[in-house]
């Protein structure tokens, strides 16, 4: 399909503060999303949209973003089967990110195999070098479903 | 302070699964937040920080983010008084994004006056043109706060 015409970006406040959708694009044609569990609040994973992958997201209620080092469209789950159904899509003040609230049914959205691509904590009033395991389990083997 | 000497980005899987915090700062010296409720799981805002904040953020237990559009180290609630206290700092597999859970005291982290930045949502299955407040009540006055 072809990707939705947003609209423009015309006064501070209308994009602040109006009721039209009028997303940033970046250089690079694209804007970031937050991808969150609609049930527990998990930060789930952080990627990309391209116009095509958010509105295909709107239109389809599953997440689709645009992934830079293959350059291109990324359906989530269309090869690991762990689709993301879209509960509820946000957009912020600027209109400079997204947010999903998505629910995975249960299974792992990191291609590591854990639940969360943030399985990792970095301890505060360290010296920021080390990190701790904050999730241990591995929700699925990688190697068995991208063959690597 | 100085910001901490974080260590290079080395192997694949060191990055990926080992200990060693070895974040990625883009071509502009930045890294993206994601900064969540760490009650609600509300996604409250989406920044960057470059390696001060970062370093700031982790020895000060405070958010610190930088501005692009001030171009300036930003200790978030300098000016405000809404401190976002770090509960947890994670940062997900390939190191290039960081998560802060945080408590705001229930005070607003967006500049506009809302909880959240992200205080509009977009209706999936619509034609991506209108969006839905979602928060209707602003928890202050930016024209008394900021003076603008």
């Amino acid at each position: 399909m072809a990707p939705f015409s947003f609209a423009a970006r015309t006064s501070h406040a209308e994009v602040e503060e109006g009721t039209t959708l009028a997303p940033k694009f970046d250089e690079h044609g694209l804007i970031p999303c937050v991808t969150t569990d609609a049930e527990t609040g998990e930060v789930l994973m952080f990627a990309y949209m391209n116009a095509e992958a958010l509105s295909q997201t709107i239109t389809l209620g599953e997440a689709v973003y645009y992934s830079r080092s293959r350059a291109e469209l990324w359906h989530k789950g269309a090869t690991s089967g762990h689709v993301q159904k879209v509960v509820e899509m946000r957009v912020d003040c600027d209109q400079d990110c997204i947010w999903l609230r998505v629910d995975t049914k249960g299974k792992a959205s990191c291609h590591v195999g854990y639940k969360s691509c943030f399985f990792r904590s970095v301890p505060l009033g360290s010296d920021g070098s080390t990190l701790k395991y904050e999730e241990t389990e591995k929700l699925f083997d990688p190697k068995a479903v991208y063959g690597r």
